[in-house]
This record gives C-alpha cells, structure tokens and sequence, in this order.
C-alpha cells in the first residue's frame, strides 16, 4: 500500500487502492482460459446461450501479461439471477484508461483482463424480476456493474463510492461469480440491470459508447460545479474525453476555449463549436487570464496544471478527471492568492449517466468516433497514446 | 519569472510573482539608513513628530541581507494625506510568513525590510478628511496597506486581490513613497484609513495582534466554504495559524480534531476546545476516514497533503493557508474517487477582517501570546521554526 493510503477501509471512498484490489482477486485460472484463435466452434456455442439464462463462455479480448498484446480468450458469463441482464454487446469504446490497466501505470492486474467499459448492445435476455429492460432494447454499461444498493452513497445515486465496494466493469472482485470481472472487449455480458443504462432512441449505437465513461466523466463536473450558459470553461487535452467536454459545454451553451498540443484537431474542435482553440504551446496564455469560471483538465499523463490553474478566474475550480497519478509542482502561492481550487471527479453515478445519455440525444451530441475491428485494437492502442485518434476508436464487437 | 507563471500582469489575482514585484522595489537607500542602535535623541525625535501630519523617521526592525539578523534601523513614515492615519505601533505579532521572506524561501527582497503584519497601536494624528478613526482610538493594521479602491476585487471586498496591485505591509511597492513598505515592527506607521481596522473595545491589546492575519487567514475559508455548527473540521498544524483556527472554529460550534506533531501542545489545545488532538505519527488515520466537511491546513512547510485529504467526507475540500511552496505529490486517484479539493487561501479582505475581530470580540476568542520585547525578535525566530512557542509571539514596541 502506498503512502498516500495507510488506511484499508474508507467510508466515503473506493475501499481499498486499487492496486490492492485487483492484487487480491482470485485467480481466473477455472473460468477463463487464454485462447488466442476463437473457433468457429465457440462463436456457435456463444450464440446458442445468447438468448438463455444459462452461463456462457464468451469471447473476450485482453491481455495475459502486463503490457501485453491484446488477444482474444474465453470468459465465462454467469447464469442470469433473477434482476440481470444478458447483453450482446456490439460496440465498445476504447478509453485511455484500459491502456493504463494493461500498462499497470495504475497498479497491478490480474491477468487475463479484458478493458472496456464503454459498451452498448442489446439485451437478449432478463432475469425473471427485471423490470427496466427488455429483450431486444438498446442498452449501455458504463465503469461500474454493481454495488450494494443500500448505503448511504449508492442512496445518493454515488455508487461509484459504494461504501461495500463498487464493481467496477473490469479488473474488479467479481462478487457473484468470484476472480475479476471482464470488461466491454468481449461478444457478450451480464450485468445487474440498475447497471444497464438505456439508449436513447434514435441515438446512432455505433457512436454512443463513449457517452458512457468520456461522456460522463466530463458531464458531471460541469454539473457538480453548475456551468451555466453564457459562462467560460477550458478544456485542456482534446481527446476522447475532451473532445466530448466540448461538445457537451456547447450544448449548456457555455463558451469553450480548448487547450491542445496536436494541431491538426484544430479544424475538427472548432466545428465542435470551441470558440478558441490553443494549441501553440509558445503562445502566450496571457490573454486568458481570469477567463475561466471551470476548467476540465482531460490529459491523462503528468503536466503542468498549476499553468493553466494562473487561467481561472478568482475562486474557480480546474477539475482533472484524466491524470490519475501524482500531481505535482502545484504553487501553493498561486493558489493562495486567487483562492484557486483543484479537484478530482471520476465518473459519475447511474443516474447521472443516464442523464447525460438522455442530454446527448436530446441535443445531438455524439462522440467523433473510427469503428475499428477487434483485430485493430492493438494498433488503436499505440495510435491513442500517440494523440493519433479523432476523436475515440470504438470496436464493433461483430466485424 | 518561474515556469509557474508565465503572464506578467493578472486580472483577478496579483499581478506579478511576489519574486518579481520585490526585486522591482526601488532601494530605500535615501529613506532607511541601517543603524544598530535607535539613541534616545532619534526617540525624541519620533515622539516629538508622532501627533504631527508630517513625515517622520521612526525605529523598525529588521534584516539588512538575506537570512540576516534582526536589527533596528530607520525608516521614514510620509507625511499624513488627507485620509491617512498615524498609528503608535503598541504590539506586533510575529508571523512564520515574516521568517519566510527575511529566508527567501518566497522570493528575492529588497533590503533592508523590516517584517510585520499584525499590527496593534493607537491613532496619534489623522488627515483632515478622516472619518473612520480618532486620536486615541486602538486601531489594527493587517497584511495590506493600501489598494486601488476602484476595481472589481477591490469593490468586492477583495482587496487582497485589487486589480491593479495590492500593497501588502512590508516588502511591497510602496506607491505613495516608493520604495518599498515597511512593516510593523517598528514604533509607527502610516496607513490609508480604509486599511486601519477597529480594535473592538475591551479587547486585550496585548493579545489582539495575531487576529490580523492568524485570525482572518483561518477565518475566511470557514466563511467561504460555509463551515456551519456541528460539523466536523481538522486543522493540521498547531502554531499561530492552528490554534487560532481551532479557537475560531469551536467558536462556531464546529467539532475540532486537531493534527500536531507537538505532544507538548496537547494539553493547551484540548484546553481550546478541540475534540480531539492526533499528535503520534504512529497513530493509524484510519478512524478518522470521511470524518472532515473542511480540513484547513497550517503547516508552513512542504508535508504530505494527500494522507490528510484522505480524510475528508465525499466532494469536500483540503485548505491549504500555509505552505505557499510548491504542492507536491497529491493522488489524482484518490482526489478524483472521493471528488476532494485542495484550495488556496490567503488572508482575506478588509471587511472580513473587520469581522473576525468582532467575532473574537463576541466570542471572547484570543490568541495564546508569549509578550517579546524588539531585542528578543531574533531568539523568538528560531523558537518559532522550532515549534517552541505557544503559540504566537507578540512584540511590546515601547517594552
């Protein structure tokens, strides 16, 4: 446990670091065994369980090894309980984050893992009591596929800080079926259906994944801190997740101004509606001084923060929601004197991603998404952290 | 000008780095000439102009070099405009910040400064349109002299944060009578009436110094983030600043737990009121996790912020008063999983300084002082930076 965590057990937070988590899920060893090639066989036999509420053993696509290859092996989904949801899932969107599980830049995993926690498909059978979803319907699942249900913080529709333990999408304690769940890169799932999210009708599915994770991790702080129409925000780092916080503070009608190093997105994030883009890292940030009553930092590597923190306005917020490692050389000066504040903001609660779901479709927000095939995803994967995306790759689980 | 700001002049925070506006300060050659001994004709000469309108040449204590001792020298104090005050400095507190900048640790000074920013004294003569203060009157000095007036900042009682630079005590522009401005420690001072504050009566003179900037800087982040009865606060770092915070605090009705290194200190805080005092680093946190709806922290040097932010209830916030270095190695993991904040806050305007000292008037709220005299400032440096003083030294000016 790191020094930033002499505490095992936390109310009000993630209960364990996550390094402790995932060392301590149990070995997958009987559920799921690394298979490079998926069969003719297996895909039929994968079919055949779709519509029933058996166990299946599905395809995934993981890695076996930190930092390794992306390849396909088999993963067993549970036999539907009575409120679950089976899903067949045909998209999933690829978020920086499964790149740093797989690098253990966040601690270690279990192995295999499979990534993805931007799923949409379609429900192709219910558990006996489940009245929110029906065969046939469209349906998301974001970061998180359970929780207790019953403390204080799921209450408040926070079950990302379930006071028992979120189960998160991938690389989480499977507490029904024991080892680690596995996320979105995979045929199908099976999820507590207060965890399955519906899609907008209308919405084009093979663009909605994203909402699920870069949507709502940059909804929600422009919510908790209530931007208003009219107001300023930065959004500094214009991929997956910034991309889609500028589309989203254009639709609050908030006016944008985007910080990024990749200037050939210039074009693309002023069509977004950003009112001024900064990607020139030799141009002066004078002239945006004070301008900023929020600003989302989205980059999900170390940087300067404290630069554009000197952007705010007095007593304003810089909310990073990408870069989840230490943060550093903050001025306590600088912070001082314009009482600044830095904040952390992950995600957002099932509620909230139903709204945000529900706020695209109404204002005909969607990510700019490449659809790629699940043999691609190793090369998305390098092209991602080569700022070689616009704006989010999502794999069609059925090319 | 460090990587940290790379824009020279700010709307909504000051307009330079402290570094960059002291190293402007033109020399005080013709106005302080060092001398080690204040001889009783310079005594009567500065008696002798203290109830006149004309400028005077008066002691202040101070460092000649970097690091150096504290010696006395002279300084010159303008002739009264029409809306300054002249105050006979009575008691002047010693503030960690005032070692800070004689040590550099903040920015390069101008020489000779003479530090100083919690002033007590008694009005001897005021200019002809002064309306606020009387001859007689026991008055308060803070951390700022003097400011534009006519900004935005300034017009919301921001005038920490005027616009068009503010003039802190000492070590500022003095743009009246160039040069740079000269603290209280010394026997007298002229200041703008606006920035002289009322001594509530009744109030231990004595003892009313250290509200003028441990009070207000501890005060203004519970009038901020709305610190109400009953809930629950930690205050990290038991000197000047934290015990003034623990003693506002239970003043409010919060429950104060409070974070010392100090065992020796533990009974004098219980005594303030504070519910609970942690002071072995052994200690686990862990029963301590989500306790905090505000954690103020004190402590003047660079320490481990994240372990205390760990603390704090969901969406809650971590203010930082006191360690104005660079802010190191916070979790974005951990911020980001609970939403906490770390903020910045200095001081607070004049208005709300106005306000502590009626509230600590009302509530009977008053530092804990050890009574110097000048010849002891150097002795009590390094008590303070050793943690032996319970817990602010006040200099007798006329002792």
């Amino acid at each position: 446990m790191c020094k930033k965590c002499d505490i095992k057990k936390t109310k009000g937070e993630f209960s364990q670091e996550r390094r402790e988590v995932l060392s301590k899920g149990r070995a997958l060893a009987a559920l799921a065994l690394t298979s490079p090639v998926w069969s003719l066989a297996d895909k039929a036999y994968a079919a055949s369980e779709l519509k029933g509420l058996g166990a299946m053993v599905v395809t995934a696509y993981g890695a076996s090894v930190a930092k390794g290859k992306i390849k396909a092996f088999k993963v067993k989904r549970r036999a539907l309980r009575d409120n679950d949801v089976k899903i067949k899932i045909l998209y999933a969107g690829i978020c920086h984050s499964d790149i740093h599980t797989i690098n253990e830049d966040w601690g270690k995993n279990t192995y295999p893992v499979a990534p993805g926690h931007e799923i949409v498909g379609q429900v192709t059978a219910i558990g006996k009591a489940v009245k929110k979803h029906k065969v046939g319907d469209y349906v998301g699942v974001g970061c998180m596929v359970d929780s207790c249900g019953e403390c204080e913080n799921c209450k408040a529709d926070r079950e990302q800080n379930c006071l028992k333990g979120t189960s998160f999408t991938y690389g989480s304690p499977d507490k029904v079926s024991g080892g680690i769940t596995q996320g979105g890169y995979s045929t199908a799932v099976v999820v507590q259906e207060n965890f399955v999210l519906k899609i907008p009708k209308g919405m084009d599915i093979s663009r909605a994944a994203p909402i699920l994770c870069a949507g709502i991790t940059t909804f929600s702080p422009m919510q908790h801190w209530d931007l208003k129409k009219g107001q300023e925000i930065g959004v500094v780092g214009v991929g997956g997740l910034g991309h889609m916080a500028i589309k989203i503070a254009v639709a609050k009608g908030a006016k944008v101004t985007a910080f990024t190093t990749s200037k050939n997105k210039v074009k693309e994030i002023e069509k977004m509606g950003a009112k001024a883009v900064v990607w020139n890292k030799d141009d002066p940030l004078m002239k945006y001084m004070n301008r900023f009553d929020l600003m989302i930092g989205t980059v999900p590597y170390s940087y300067d923060m404290q630069k554009f923190m000197n952007l705010l306005k007095l007593d304003a917020t810089f909310v990073n929601v990408g870069m989840l490692q230490s943060v550093d050389s903050l001025s306590g000066m600088m912070m001082g004197f314009g009482r600044k504040s830095l904040a952390g903001s992950m995600i957002g609660g099932i509620k909230e991603t139903q709204e945000i779901l529900d706020f695209c479709a109404e204002h005909k927000v969607l990510p700019d998404v490449e659809v790629i095939k699940p043999n691609e995803i190793n090369t998305a994967f390098k092209r991602v952290v080569g700022k070689d995306v616009k704006f989010r790759f999502v794999i069609d689980m059925n090319s």
